[in-house]
């Protein structure tokens, strides 16, 4: 989406040598905009463990990309297969827990082996992340499509008066390639004329909704206003929301959503006040294998995120401290929602009630 | 309650200086330890307007002293009439809002106006304040006397395991004099030896439950663990969370409770998962005038303590922003929980139902 009134990704070729990929070092923002240039494998290494860029799909994008350029420096080499398939490994290391990551490096892997000589395997490599991204990008649209039907006949209702719509965290097109999965829908609707306006969680304690959403949000034009996470309930209570829409980890096969930590307390807001709360998701985040959210193992992250934060003050990103120096912390990083407080499922394929039944239809599944 | 193993009240008599008042200064807090010699009026007026102390029952406290130096400098003047009622009209103006300030001065100018000469003005005036703090710390200990018998229950039926319980915001000792309300229970409770251990809710925008109650709670020797707003939700889930104690800042007739934002959210996760949710408060907050939450006007408050934060870092308080420059934040400093979600108000006088006919009935009301 738009950055300075200029279309970007969140991962692109590099527009003049073919040898580097570029992606937006997601580290600064909001305080500033950075695009890297990744040249080796162990610079995309980097990127990903350190989190230059963060979110599973953008992380399988940038996995085809990073096998792209193993496919060159391997080439580089007297044994083709062994040195690939080094940094094949390196890169699916670089965040053990990311499913993506894998698929990515994998796919493109297997292009790579079909392909006969060298160059015919750089080519290989290439045309397959090109393609991942690609496909990234139709499904995100396809799913905007699909929500912005949802926005549509709101607006309708409201005789065009401004679509109020909450979301929490960042499912936006940085953790994508582009559109995002729950901005998608506020991207397309913006894009159709139709007029919105988004409360966006601040999401502590990371704060990806003041961080990244609402920076997207801006860069892009669309309304928006951040709101303490404690705030949502308020606003529903009072008319100030007309529909929620987040994103997803992980759905298990009875519709219930793994999602940021607090995304069940916004669920039951909407819940109590009648307001619907739809997830955006890809079908390739539904976990098929389980059975409910119960199930999903919730990791809980270092306490440091909660005792302090990091901002900007005279021109320079600092951390500061915020609670007494004694005092514990926790920091659960997801909950669930559970499917019974689900409005419907934006997929790619459409909107899936969030129940078992309802998402093997939508999917053609026994 | 205990800091550094001294017991302190959050204002009380200078001890060798009958002409000062001293007060915790809470804007330091947690990372420094201020305490403030108040030596005039103009002095307790800043305090309370730029709230170096803040918290409806202490600025009551704070209006009685404040009264009492009224007194010593209106004896120092011609007319001790005029000079008194000055200084007066300047300590209620200092937070127009806070109804317990006018009440405090109000309370304290009686008792003046029925002594006869200066000296027992002065005497009279330092009397009835006196009077004010000692009888807000009785009622902070009557209220968690009342809330030690439901952790008792708890802790009798966990076979004294530790209770869990969670709290929002500050209604702590820094806000009365001593004890405070939502944690009078949980000293109660910890210094007659039940095993107890708090889940305090940082409470963004303005982090009262990391900067004062964890501090509290710490200095006094209370378990306590700080979490995200964005938590408690999935710690009810999962059956970490025994009862939620949390303060009011007013109660209207029929039990709906207005409390810092984000209240409402815990009242609805534990109403969910069947977890006790308890109100806190002294009699006096109750507007037996206002029938429902939905009459009290919600403040909406400078955006910039969403945009930005305070925190420490290298030994200097300073403050931080979060957002992109562009985005514009709301700040709703309260929101109602519906008296639906209440399990009990505990109170100096018992643990009332949150209705109107049962406070009718615990306040003998018609």
């Amino acid at each position: 989406m738009k950055v300075d009134g200029k279309h970007y990704y969140a991962i692109w070729k590099h527009p003049e040598d073919i040898a580097k990929i570029q992606i937006i070092d997601q580290r600064h923002l909001p305080h500033r905009f950075v695009v890297e240039d990744i040249s080796s494998v162990d610079e995309m290494v980097a990127a990903i463990r350190d989190m230059h860029l963060r979110g599973a799909i953008v992380i399988g994008a940038a996995a085809g990309y990073g096998a792209y350029l193993a496919a060159r420096e391997a080439s580089q080499e007297d044994d083709f297969d062994k040195a690939f398939a080094e940094r094949c490994c390196a890169l699916k290391a670089a965040r053990p827990t990311a499913v993506n990551l894998a698929w990515g490096v994998d796919r493109t892997a297997a292009a790579v082996g079909a392909a006969s000589d060298k160059n015919e395997k750089i080519h290989a490599a290439l045309q397959e992340a090109d393609d991942i991204a690609l496909e990234e990008i139709d499904r995100s649209q396809r799913i905007g499509a699909h929500g912005l039907s949802v926005i549509r006949d709101i607006s309708k209702r409201k005789g065009g008066e401004p679509v109020n719509i909450l979301t929490h965290c960042n499912a936006g097109w940085l953790a994508c390639v582009d559109h995002g999965t729950a901005t998608a829908p506020m991207y397309a609707a913006f894009d159709a004329g139709v007029d919105i306006h988004v409360w966006v969680d601040e999401t502590r304690p990371r704060n990806q909704g003041a961080r990244l959403t609402a920076w997207e949000l801006g860069q892009h034009g669309v309304k928006h206003t951040v709101i303490a996470d404690n705030t949502g309930g308020h606003l529903m209570q009072n008319g100030m929301v007309d529909l929620v829409i987040v994103g997803t980890d992980r759905t298990t096969r009875n519709g219930d959503v793994v999602n940021k930590i607090g995304t069940y307390l916004k669920a039951l807001a909407a819940h109590d006040n009648g307001v619907p709360f739809y997830v955006a998701l890809p079908s390739s985040s539904i976990d098929w294998e389980l059975e409910r959210g119960e199930d999903v193992p919730i990791e809980l992250r270092a306490s440091d995120e909660v005792t302090t934060i990091w901002g900007e003050a005279e021109g320079e990103v600092r951390c500061v401290r915020l609670t007494p120096e004694g005092s514990a912390a926790a920091n659960y990083a997801f909950d669930v929602t559970p499917a019974r407080l689900i409005t419907g499922l934006i997929t790619e394929e459409g909107i899936a009630p969030a129940t078992e039944q309802g998402l093997r239809e939508q999917f053609k599944r026994d």
